[in-house]
């Protein structure tokens, strides 16, 4: 940034022009609307996690060789069970970063490129100047260590998904869904899945998030679906989450042991909520939050078990709005088709229309003074 | 970039100064030097790749729920064993990309931050203004979705691979190592590695591979380690592959059949070349190729397996640099220490003095007319 500015500062004033610095900072910071993402920082790392340790000593020259047959672990550690973290800090940065939390089955990938080619959420909030944290969660991507043994099935199963995600129903797409119709984009959709490589473990997910927080201070957690429960309980966790938005929450909301609402069934399974005290309860009711559902969600019961799991979630979020707010809290729940945006799916931050849900979320985000 | 130039002419032009657009492009060029990486296009893709298929019939409605007892697959697909490209674009860029692969265990975090906080190869080369593609290989971190069932055993060994990656023995560094001595910078190097997902298969990744040179059309093959014998091999299929630059080769040197040298034993295992056909051989006769190694490669045989196996890797790749240059090749092969470049491991473009190695390598490009 400095050496921008000097070398315009010279310029001018070898062109003999007398304004001020503060001028052409202000020509410089037009470049965040440019065509250019202007990068001041960008790197990875690992956080949270724990090491495994086997007992005994380890012997280089004896068990020193990479030797399938060789299975002494004697003396060993294991590093794993961390969060993977790419960032990107933009020039001129905003003070909150955003950090963005994958849903079940997804990773990072979700906030990158859609799947019809075009720019995500990373890219389309380094370009608003908000710093971007993209993460895999323990077991995830990225973070693929695992501390627990773990079997992959490989089972077919990209159908029962796109059911599950709202694309539509069978290998059908809903009617005016906003994906591509091109063939290109299911197949980059699907291939956006990455399985869990050990046991799914909320509370390792939760300790990683938390430590991402400790390490880089006041930020915006982004979560979706399988995210979306386990951000509440890291909120409650770390002071550092100053704001949630949460795409299509799907479980684990939380409330007030004694005040937990029945569990709600649906074609397929039934949805419970988590009582927690009511201290850490409130905790919920000191940050702002927003909730986003996308489209084709029945408001009654139907046959679909796709569609079902979303009616239960989004009764149930309805329930945990009213509670957060009744205590005090700033929670507002947006249901997209009410708004008259129709056709999103289940990703509605890779959906055809997701330059116009970035802007939704960054006028919640200006809103609330958080910009 | 077109927006930011309209903006600086409009100004100066405001300002009542002269100069023309020319000049006010070569100072935004200015900032490819700058501290600023200035990106003109960012995204995530998921290229090569296959689908599988389960015979029957899908019935969204009796099979569309998450459900752990049903173990029904009738009639859906998986997509899976793609490999997964994160790519940035610098404004200015050059004409060839950069395309960054991975070695044994490890991922496109190879390239990106080091483990002591420093900029990768991803960095210093988009500040270098190459266009910079990384890449998860099929099974492997963000490519997990593998088609064939995988067990992860989750044992500990990272001394196994302290040694082997020689950065020390046992749990001591090396005297002298380009490794930062901050317990964290370990912790960090260690939580790097992510496993298989499914069974290692190099024709897959190969294929993989070729198809984002398919897709991206000329570009530089940059290999590690494990993908240093797949990069020969791809780019025999792959004409779009100008050069090769290979960190420390370990496996699959391909030689003309009739001309395999004989398998080399080490402490620990025995290295063994490929053969291939001549007309196959003589295409890695048409780019040019650089090999670099680091230290700590003994000359003649040691007790400790974890510098054996580089022992064997090197003496063939002596073998190898000979054979393609015998039949007409360009390439070269750096020992590091031999030019007075001590204290590297097995992951020089990560190691202290990166910075120093990727100099070596852009200065190699620039020699080659690559930049």
């Amino acid at each position: 940034m400095k050496k921008i500015i000097f070398v315009l500062a010279l310029s001018l004033h070898v062109l003999g022009c007398k304004e001020k610095n503060t001028e052409q900072t202000k020509i410089i910071d037009s470049t965040s609307d440019s065509n250019i993402i202007a990068i001041e920082q960008q790197g990875a790392f690992a956080v949270g996690g724990t090491v495994k340790e086997s007992p005994g000593t380890f012997d280089p020259i004896a068990h020193g060789a990479f030797n399938p047959t060789d299975q002494s672990t004697e003396g060993q550690t294991l590093h794993g069970d961390h969060a993977s973290v790419f960032y990107q800090i933009p020039v001129n940065a905003r003070d909150l970063p955003l950090v963005f939390w994958h849903g079940y089955g997804q990773s990072m990938r979700t906030w990158q490129s859609t799947p019809d080619g075009r720019e995500g959420f990373q890219s389309i909030f380094l370009r608003k100047r908000f710093p971007v944290y993209l993460l895999d969660q323990p077991r995830r991507g990225l973070a693929g260590q695992s501390l627990e043994p773990g079997t992959l099935q490989a089972r077919t199963e990209d159908q029962l998904w796109f059911g599950i995600f709202r694309m539509g129903e069978g290998t059908e797409f809903y009617p005016d869904i906003q994906f591509s119709k091109n063939p290109e984009a299911l197949d980059q959709f699907f291939r956006r899945s990455t399985p869990d490589t050990g046991p799914l473990d909320i509370d390792l997910n939760i300790d990683a998030v938390s430590a991402l927080f400790d390490r880089i201070g006041d930020g915006i957690l982004v979560t979706h679906s399988h995210s979306g429960g386990q951000g509440w309980l890291t909120a409650m966790e770390n002071d550092n989450i100053k704001a949630i938005v949460s795409y299509e929450p799907g479980s684990n909301f939380v409330f007030p042991e004694g005040s937990v609402p029945e569990p709600i069934s649906y074609a397929g399974g039934t949805l419970r909520a988590r009582g927690v005290a009511m201290e850490e309860f409130k905790k919920l009711t000191q940050i702002p939050i927003v909730i986003y559902y996308g489209d084709y969600i029945p408001e009654t019961e139907v046959e679909n078990p796709g569609q079902e799991q979303w009616r239960a979630a989004l009764s149930m979020a309805l329930k945990w709005t009213k509670a957060v707010n009744d205590a005090g809290g700033d929670v507002s729940l947006v249901v997209l088709p009410e708004k008259g945006i129709k056709g999103n799916t289940h990703f509605p931050m890779s959906d055809l229309n997701n330059n116009e849900i970035a802007d939704l979320m960054y006028n919640w985000l200006k809103e609330k003074g958080l910009n």
